[in-house]
């Protein structure tokens, strides 16, 4: 059992990442105003948080520069119009897809850039690939993560092989990622022992980021924190796809570290998260998407359906567990 | 740690009780349809749940039967012309606030009665009253449970107090209450165990009641079904009293236990939650429910303040932290 005095103290180690216009990108298909993206820049540097990451580096060969706003791209240039020199304690972040991100010509040396971390997204067939994007991040002067996507899939037997080959790379932290919101808080502190297994043997750093799907972003990060989890994702409001993430409301009333202040979180969410809600954008915890948690599965279908915003639940049900 | 293979099988001891109509009838003043109630039984009855509550038995004589709807007083005959001579599996209960209920006169002999269990409501001081009274139910022939509300409000020598002479009445359940949606998954481990400590010692079983404020309500009942609580409150759709709480159609999709369905519980979304929604009806995780939870606070204020649809969150922290 976890020492109940933590509850009251902190832990410095400890990081908040924003992934507000990331994860929340893929609501909105990352138009955001530049007043939002300023905004929550401003008030990520007020309340704490500790890296804000800015959205996709996604390879412009790749996507349709019409059909996506400009955080899908997250170009130097972009993320400089918000934060100039960025004189202030929010590093920030940008994270890159393993095959969908043009790294190489892409990624400017870490002198040239207002970017301090690359995060790379990948699934665990593609290890090897996310390794050599670290190592070229690593090589450019960057901090870099690696985001092991939808782990729910995959055995213990994996998870080690994987977890042993990243944890050897120049990776500074390994992610935890909950793709489909399946889990629960029990599974994650099993999971987070072994991360840390493989993680603290080579010095490394581990990271949760977690979907509502089940109503337990926010159980599962404060699982993760009690089991020495030190990174921590959250989005404003949960904005994220889907069910959206663990909200940065609670894990900033739930970290005690003084750094961390609440107040410009509320007037964030009252100013910029109430209005996209009320203009119609379609995210957080509704029962198709703890139907697709429950039977882990990607939530593409839930997202369908909301959009459509039906509530003939037991449709939904049928046509995800259909046996033929 | 708990044992990972707990999560495939299942505890027979455990029991789902349904509090919408109860929990759910603080947010429409118990003014659910004949319609909504009936379909409630049946769905109740075919998703396996153990327990349904059909509201509080309070007194007539201190409450004004105009204003509220029938299920704020539950009598006999209300709930005998719902479930006639209820040849099911799914017992029935109903509330009994300490204080608020004529349990002399208004509590017949179970042998006349529909209902199977009596919760006896109470706050810490008044646990001598909830013992009379649960002697007197237990005197009638109903089971019986001691909910002790508001225990964030306590410290752990009231609740040792408390605990001892209520595990020595004839009361058959103890539930720990979290009134406000304050405590942490690792704090409800804790009161699990010093709950269970007591309970066990005198042959009797304890439950939970949890709420949603910081969106907690469905992962703390699962902590506490891992430390051996087996009796647990959930609501359609998290419907109840401000952020409302453990969502039943998690709840069912966590327990394995065969007999439990899923489907009814998504049906009856669909046909009679969604409609409350839509209709207006106000209830759920929002940030002032988190406030009055991180505070520590009765959500009283969060109510009035949602109640109005208002969003200006800044307003209501400094409401709820002005220092003097």
């Amino acid at each position: 059992m976890k020492e109940i005095s933590k509850l009251l103290d902190y832990r410095p180690e400890i990081k908040v990442l924003d992934a507000t216009i990331r994860d929340g990108g893929l609501v909105n298909d990352f138009f955001f105003t530049d007043e939002f993206v300023k905004e929550l820049y401003q008030t990520n540097v007020k309340a704490g948080v500790d890296y804000m990451e800015f959205g996709y580096r996604a390879s412009k060969e790749m996507f349709d520069e019409t059909k996506f706003g400009k955080w899908k791209f997250a170009t130097d240039e972009d993320i400089r119009s918000i934060v100039g020199e960025n004189n202030t304690d929010l590093k920030i972040s940008i994270m890159a897809d393993v095959g969908r991100c043009d790294f190489r010509n892409d990624i400017k040396p870490r002198s040239e850039s207002p970017v301090d971390m690359i995060r790379v997204a990948c699934y665990i067939h593609q290890i090897p690939a996310a390794i050599e994007m670290i190592e070229d991040a690593h090589a450019k002067g960057y901090e870099t993560t690696c985001n092991i996507m939808a782990i729910s899939t995959s055995g213990e037997q994996d998870w080690r092989a994987a977890l042993e080959m990243v944890a050897q790379s120049s990776v500074d932290c390994i992610y935890i990622v909950d793709s489909y919101g399946s889990l629960y808080p029990e599974q994650i502190a099993r999971i987070c022992e072994l991360y840390n297994e493989y993680a603290f043997k080579y010095g490394k750093q581990t990271g949760i980021h977690a979907h509502n799907n089940q109503q337990l972003a926010f159980a599962n990060t404060i699982e993760a924190v009690g089991d020495g989890v030190n990174y921590l994702d959250a989005t404003y409001g949960c904005l994220g796809r889907g069910a959206g993430n663990c909200a940065m409301e609670l894990l900033i009333g739930f970290l005690k570290n003084p750094k961390y202040n609440i107040y410009p979180v509320l007037q964030f969410l009252q100013k910029y998260i109430v209005p996209l809600k009320n203009e119609g954008l379609i995210w957080g915890y509704d029962v198709p998407y703890f139907v697709t948690g429950l039977l882990n599965q990607h939530p593409r279908t839930a997202i369908a359906f909301t959009g459509e915003r039906r509530t003939d639940y037991t449709e939904f049900y049928d046509l995800m567990t259909v046996k033929d």
